[in-house]
Formats: structure tokens, sequence, C-alpha cells
């Protein structure tokens, strides 16, 4: 077994600018985000060796490479799971670097969330009624949300969690995303009343436990931590990375694949959650959030409400959560955003910036991939 | 850098019948390949926790963990390029082995490819006339044989090779195959009288220059070498992978990746073609044999020709090629059948068996990927 801790680092993000309507293709937006994420680690786009994606980013890899001038791609492949492919993507890349498959790979995500397709659309789904779904859409069982609001509706039940609770979380990445000038939300303050006037759209969650939908890409550079040291940056190590997929139903519909996931990250990275200094969380709904709060370790099992409640999560409490906004406010592009912002966080350049972050925890989907990074 | 040479293996190998027709879903057909490799590994499904798959199979991660009663997959990914796929799923499922990010680690590829959806049509492609297609597609080039004939016939051009060169292909893979019962085409020899009299499809390709189409399954199990040590089956190493995309159209009608990824691949395993004793090669169709024996530097650039010609790639020849029959006469399944004899080459269990056969060559796709093993 061969152990990559801190032999890969993040050298370059960039990102294009979140709006609702890009006008634009998927494909410019990708070339845009990794352009500047190569400008941005000082390397130029004939260096970029590897190329990782979303399978349900619609930009081919040899679109991508053609596009930039990428001579020749010695390592690619692409992680499912919708949101839940962000940190599987990055720990694929980070295998090819330390394997010496490629020197310098690209990471990225590219779509027109609000202009063109939308996940929060029943009609999305390609495979509909096929798999697992046949169980669950010919009852009705057809949206994200829909599945969200039964889990939300379960922890309120077995643990009197609380709306006014989930709306403290919509409340605190607000907050960050209004430190933010290019969040979506910027300069939209909320307070927990606008959240609980919200327009309840799937019982029991308001329109501000949902994320939004944006047009926009973001990609990351990975390069191996001797070369990361004679870059532009301050290098972002990789600490440790983890994937986990259950094949069977979940145990409770209160708890998700985190609770089997954070074991064996905290174990590679060989620290605990108290050493976490802030952590980027996928963020479709509140409730998804409060879930792996708990399932991760960060508070107790069944007192996510309280945790949240007391300000735990905002900047300047115990462990800063979605610290550019989040789906919820900054912009929804599959926890891409959240990892630019986590680089920044490290790097010291974050818009509101934990001080003296050194560690930081990344999930994507409800705990299907994992990343820890430090400065 | 971490180097991974021989430190995975290959441990249990499986596949289904190949038919025509096999009246189940490319579910079943992938359960079933994969259940007989990890018997044959003498392991348990529980076992599994790694799974890699190629981006165009129709089975989810989570339908194949539920069908199968994997509890919990710690490693997967999809590799996409159609009939490319194959070395770069290994290669990945071979990273998370060495990287201790799964122990062991399923691979398999699974279509009804002559009932379902039929690769040759055009009609299967989801992105026509986008991306690159749009510059190929409204010109009536639509299918890959017609790409095939378009490099078949500049490679006569060029270099001199003749139809009957190609035929020489065709009749080899069709002896082999002649020794496997398990082949489509057993118990069928073919002459290369029969080759030129076959009808012409893609002018100057006859019908038997082009591959078969095939329902079925193949799936392997990879483990570390630590483990392997202790399993049922005789280990077989992957000695060095390499994966490569270019993002241009290639620098001419008559070569392919090959020629870039043949030099990586043969400095990580640390060795020359000429220590090749038997090559698995991607074989949609002859001509796609041709070039990559000539790209990887089996012989030289122009004489591959007359290297098949006088019987080389046959059992018994300096480099047997496609030992069980490969597309062109056992099943089409984007080289997994492939890599199945590969095993059983260097286990010594093969149906035409390379003698002494230590170690072995695959590519899949145009050079998009490859694998060298050994026993």
């Amino acid at each position: 077994m061969v152990d990559f801790k801190d032999k890969v680092a993040i050298v370059g993000i960039g990102e294009t600018e979140y709006s609702r309507d890009s006008g634009r293709s998927e494909l410019t937006l990708a070339l845009e985000a990794i352009k500047k994420a190569v400008d941005d680690a000082g390397l130029s786009l004939k260096d970029m060796d590897g190329l990782f994606k979303f399978t349900v980013d619609s930009n081919a890899e040899e679109d991508i490479a053609a596009g930039l001038g990428i001579p020749y791609l010695r390592a690619f492949g692409q992680v499912n799971q919708f949101g839940g492919a962000a940190c599987g993507m990055v720990t694929h890349a980070a295998w090819a670097v330390a394997t010496g498959s490629c020197k310098n790979a690209v990471v990225f995500r590219a779509l027109n969330g609000r202009s063109g397709r939308r996940y929060g659309a029943g009609a999305f789904h390609a495979r509909a009624g096929e798999g697992n779904n046949a169980f669950s859409e010919p009852f009705g069982l057809l949206v994200p949300g829909q599945r969200a609001a039964m889990q939300a509706r379960r922890h309120m039940h077995e643990y009197g969690t609380t709306s006014r609770q989930l709306g403290a979380i919509a409340v605190a990445f607000r907050k960050h995303a209004c430190m933010n000038p290019k969040a979506t939300m910027y300069g939209k303050p909320m307070t927990i009343e606008d959240h609980q006037n919200s327009r309840m759209v799937h019982d029991p969650l308001h329109l501000f436990d949902i994320c939004l939908e944006t047009d926009g890409a973001c990609a990351m550079v990975l390069t191996s931590a001797e070369r990361a040291k004679d870059l532009k940056q301050k290098p972002v190590y990789i600490m440790a990375t983890a994937q986990a997929l259950t094949g069977s139903i979940p145990p409770s519909y209160t708890s998700t694949t985190a609770r089997v996931l954070g074991p064996d990250i905290f174990a590679r990275a060989g620290i605990t959650p108290k050493d976490i200094d802030f952590a980027e969380l996928y963020d479709p709904f509140t409730i998804a959030v409060l879930e792996r709060l708990e399932d991760y370790g960060f508070c107790k099992k069944g007192e996510g409400g309280p945790f949240v409640e007391a300000g735990n999560i905002e900047i300047g409490g115990t462990l800063p959560v979605n610290t550019a906004g989040g789906h919820l406010s900054e912009a929804y592009l599959h926890l891409m955003s959240h990892f630019n912002d986590a680089v920044r966080q490290l790097r010291g350049t974050a818009t509101a910036q934990v001080k003296d972050a050194e560690i930081g925890f990344l999930d994507s989907g409800q705990g299907v991939g994992a990343v820890i990074l430090r400065r």
C-alpha cells in the first residue's frame, strides 16, 4: 500500500462569473475556468497532462483538450453521482499525480444549471424509472427536494429538530455570501424571519432551505508537492481523501454514508474532527448539512439543530461552514466553488477568512466523497 | 512520485456466455460476470470495496453494489472513450488499490451489443453533431467503419498495404478462435480467400475486416500484490499502465496516439517491445491492429502488412496477437474478453496457449490506454 498523504497539492484555482443566464455554452465556461486556474498556478496550458471530470458534465475530455490546446493527456477519468462527484474527482486526480501517471492535472465543473439543464427538475434524470428509481418514481418521488423533505421530517420526528434550526444554516451561509462579492446573494442579507416567511416548497422545507441554480464553471490544478514548491501560489496539500457508496437503502432516513466514510478519512489523515478549522459541505438543502455535521462527528447525532442554532458554523464560530456562501447563497456548482474557497482559506485570501485556518474539510454528495486539505 | 509497478495483481476473471441475443438485461449480465470473477479469486462479494466501469456501460455503480450485496464501495470511477476505456479503467482500479483507497477492486464491461445498443450504428452516438463530430457528421462520416476505411485506404496509399495483408490479421485471429470453444466463431475456420470473397462493407474493408457484435459481460478482480499471494489463483501483476488522449486531429491518418503512449508505458515497465510475449490489441477493424503494431514499435512504420502476412501474429509466431480470437472472431466486449485471455495466458491456462508466456501487452482504443501484465 502506497500512502499519498501530503504528496499532492492544489496549486491553481479559477472560476467564471456566476449567473442565471450565461448566454454561453458549457464548453466555453469550462475553458475559461480552466484557463484561469492554470494562469493562477503560473503554469502553461501545455503543462497540463491530466484531466478529470464529472460524468454528468457535458464536456468531453477531447473537446476540453482541443479547446485549450492541451497537446496530450496522460491521465483522465470521470466520477458519477452528481453533487457527490467533486471529492471523488479530486481523489482520482490526486492518484494520477501521486503515481506519476501525469504531472499536472485539471479538475473542473461547468454547467448552465439555471438556463440549461436544471437539476432540481425531475425531468432531468436520464435513468427515470430504472434501477433503484423504479421503487420510488412511480409513487411520485421524483425530485431531490422531495427526498430531502422526508429526511428533514424524520429528523424533526426523531430528534425534535425545528425549521428555525434548519433556517440557522441558511442564515449563516447568507452571512458568508454577504462578505463575498462574487456570491449570487451578495448584498441580500437574510434574517431567520425571512427564512421562516419564505414560501413552503417541499414541506417542511422552505424556499430558503433549498440551493440556488447557477450558470458557471470552476476549475483547479493539482500537481506533486515537490513541483508545487516552485510555483506561484502557496500550495494547499491533500492530506487524505475518501469515497463511499452503499448499494442498499441507508440504515436510517436521518443518516448518510458519511457515517462510514468519516472514520476512513480521519484515520487516513491521522486527525480527528476537532482538528478541522472549517468545513465545506455540499448543501443542496439545509437538512443535508445538518445530517453530515452529525454523521462526521462534528457534533453528536441528533444535536445538529442546537449546534447550528448556537452559531457554531458561522465565521468566528467553532467550525465555520461554507465560508463563501455555499450552494444556498453563493452558487450551485456541485461543490467546486466550495473547493475554490477552501483553497483561498488555506492561502489566507478568502473574503470571509477563517483566522489561522490550517486544515479544511470538504464533503461532496451526502457523504459520497470527502477531502481533507491543509496549508 | 509513487511507483506502483508490480504492486497490484489481477486475481480473478469471469465472463458470461457470448451470444447474439442474451434475452437478459445488461445488469444481470454484469452481475454474473462479476460474481464469477470474485469466485475465481476465491474471495467473497463482501470483500469487494472498489468498482470501476466504462462511462458508456449502462449499469450504475449503486445498482451493481445492490445487486451483488456489496455493502460499501470505498473507491469507484468511470472511464470514457468506448473501446478505449478498458485499460484506463484497469489503471484507475490499480491506483485505488496501490494507494490503499480500496482493497479489492472489480472492473467489468456488460453490453447487449447485438440485441441492444449496436455500436456500429451511427444512431448510437448521444453527442451526434456536437463537439468534434460537428466537423464530420454533416458530411456523412457517421459510423466507426467509415473512419477505419479512410485509415485503411491511406495506409494502402502510403505504404502499399494490401487487402490480403489486412486479411492475414482476420485469418490469424480466426485460427485462435477455432481453438477457443467460447468464441463466437469457434468451429468456423476462415481462409484468406474467404476474407477476400466476403462482402465489401466500407471500401476497402470487407465484412471480415470488421468486428463482431456481442451480448455478454466480462469482469476482473484486482488486489494488492501482498494479498494476492494468499489467494486461489496464480497472481498476474500489473507492470505498468498508461493512458493517452490528444485534443487535436492526429498528425497523420495512418498513425494513432500509440506513438506517444508507447514510449511512456515501456519506460514505466522498464522493458521494450521485444520483451513482450503476446499482445491483446483492440480490434474493431483489421486496420486498427496493423496501425498499432507499427505505432507501438512491434514492427517498423509501414511494415505492418508484411509483418502480419509472415505469420508473426499467430500462435507460434514472434508476437501472437488476440489469442482468444479478438473482437473479430471471439466476441466484442471492448477489450475485456482480451483481458481475461491475457490473464489465462499468464496463468498458463489459455486454450491457445503461448508457450512460456511471461509478459503480455494490452491496448484499448486506438492507443487510448495500455497495460503491461506479467506472471
